[in-house]
């Protein structure tokens, strides 16, 4: 099923994005797709999700339904006639093995931010949604390790690990709105990539439901685990094709202390690697992103959003991150590399934001842009 | 057969360590383990490796194979009968593939640097050194992103990459001797596991072999690479029980300009703890390693090696690492921290090594721990 998006998203990419704002279609009709051979939902099946989970957590009308069944680009829209939100990971089991057994699809959906149309249902697949699965088990002030259920939305665990000095090693856009288990189960990165690596790194362990229901245990919260194969790395980025997450153990950095982001205009793509180069020989340990936008991607989010470069039109456009623990340090380091970088002529112009607000303004411009394109 | 050694290792941990010295017994003499039902290596088949490698990267006689047949440790001791080896991943797949039909064991080996016994036969197989398949293929001197074959010597990738200013991410006793190939089959972690992860992490791509001579390429060299299964972390850690990896695409960060190193003495168990949280609170993204020595385990390495402690005696050591890229900065976060854990009684006392001479003395008496158990 997941296939078949990826092909339908290839192969439509190249029409104009006005054309799939017409959500009152659904996927299966604007779409050359054909349902697989699945029972479809009966009241016997409405009345054992009743039993298990009560009427609390069943969503069945279309209003309800609506967010469920569309994606956050108003990309795809699916025709899913039930939202089930489980809490624990004994109901996700027992919600997979029945399914499994009465050839019911399900979506597994998080906190549906993602945006290739890959978290709503293309035709009434049932969603299980993480919702309610939003329990922080530990966290080990030691380690920085946390352990939580996969519906924590980012953001929330972030907040959680603020007061023992620790960060959630990804940002997002949609941190926000978006779950830990669908993070994982997507592989996302952000833009901190560079500094913390992709979640094949951070995650220590998994709890997974198999599509027969079965419950895997690689909740392991070891960074320095060897034991065994691991299998966990199967389940992150595998999108739920091969399994549910119902429980996350992530390696959590220390929280850096001072930020701060220099916003620079550049003349051409050689320029940007020799800039990118640098900056890691002489921010290298602070370097926490760097991010490259080009002149169209700057107007798009100017036509789209009212978004406009600080500093002027340049060919190309660079964000570069530092954090660190100590602010003066990291001044010094940044103020060195921008001074390196204007001599040099690898950069025309600049801007630096050091106060949180201007930081999260600069930061706000690259995580719009993808706003700009919906 | 890994599975079986893991079984022994387990059993016999308890015993003395002299016990193990008796390398004039071969493992399926000294232990009750049965050779699978595998076939013998016969004239025939010699030929057969002989017209595919030619004589000179063929060993059949007994002075020769004996470095092959025992592990470091000197913990158990094989009785293959040939060592085989290939300069190319096509060799290695017609190995695997003749082997897979004529049912003959194989036992990979890189560097055979192991300390668990899983590099040696246990029995009669085969086996497939990397040790000429050492060519580095690609460095990227943008992203980072060194290419190289299985068997290419770790400490030999680090000087390739320090002429463009990077480094290894991982640091290990055996750097020397061990090859990556073995490196990324143990999923080895090493001093600096704490700053850099473990190779999941960094860990691109990689091509393998698998047992019937099918050739994988895994070997992506994209750091946000999300597409399709991500097959490759199977091979990791999994020790060649699933496949041969032949190459290896490796995520390698800036080079530390700036090296500390701390060695101290503490009262207990509690404040080391304490005192690691201090260091991921004022050290933070200077910190690459921090490893804890009890009482007993120095004093087990002055027996054996006659390294003392530099600093008297005391019940817990530790070994405290900075790398970063401006030794002003570095060394102003370290005796910070070390005034702040003398003051507050955390560490008894402390000695700290700036000069890459003594810094390698320090790091060495941790190295040589594990020599010492030997």
């Amino acid at each position: 099923m997941r296939a078949t998006k990826v092909r339908l998203l290839l192969k439509y990419s190249k029409c104009r994005v006005e054309s799939f704002r017409r959500l009152s279609d659904t996927t299966q009709q604007r779409f050359p797709v054909n349902r697989g051979d699945f029972n479809r939902l009966n009241d016997g099946h409405r009345m054992y999700f009743q039993q298990l989970l009560g009427n609390n957590r069943i969503l069945t009308e279309e209003d309800d339904l609506a967010k469920y069944n569309k994606d956050w680009f108003g990309f795809v829209k699916g025709s899913s006639q039930i939202v089930l939100k489980p809490k624990t990971t004994e109901e996700v089991s027992q919600i997979l093995s029945f399914c499994n057994e009465n050839r019911l699809a399900i979506c597994p959906q998080g906190g549906n931010t993602d945006v290739v149309g890959a978290s709503v249902p293309v035709f009434d697949e049932i969603v299980v949604s993480t919702e309610l699965m939003n329990e922080i088990i530990d966290l080990d002030e030691n380690s920085g390790v946390i352990v939580c259920q996969a519906g924590c939305v980012l953001e929330n665990i972030d907040k959680k690990l603020e007061a023992s000095g620790f960060m959630v090693p990804l940002d997002l856009g949609a941190k926000g709105s978006c779950h830990i288990g669908g993070n994982v189960s997507t592989n996302a990165g952000g833009l901190r990539l560079l500094r913390y690596g992709n979640l094949h790194g951070n995650v220590l362990g998994l709890e997974v439901v198999k599509a027969n229901g079965e419950i895997m245990d690689c909740l392991s919260t070891l960074k320095k685990d060897n034991t065994g194969f691991h299998l966990k790395h199967l389940f992150i980025g595998s999108e739920g094709t091969l399994g549910f997450i119902t429980k996350v153990s992530l390696q959590c950095p220390p929280r850096a202390k001072s930020i701060n982001v220099a916003f620079l205009g550049l003349q051409n793509f050689d320029k940007v690697l020799k800039t990118f180069r640098k900056a890691k020989e002489d921010l290298c340990e602070i370097l926490s992103a760097f991010e490259v936008m080009d002149f169209s991607t700057i107007e798009f989010s100017k036509d789209t959003l009212g978004i406009t470069s600080p500093i002027g039109n340049y060919p190309f456009y660079l964000l570069i991150e530092t954090s660190g623990s100590n602010s003066e340090h990291d001044a010094d380091k940044l103020n060195k590399f921008l001074d390196t970088v204007l001599e040099k002529h690898l950069a025309l112009n600049g801007t630096l934001a050091t106060e949180p607000t201007k930081v999260n303004v600069s930061t706000n411009i690259h995580r719009c842009i993808q706003g700009g394109i919906n």
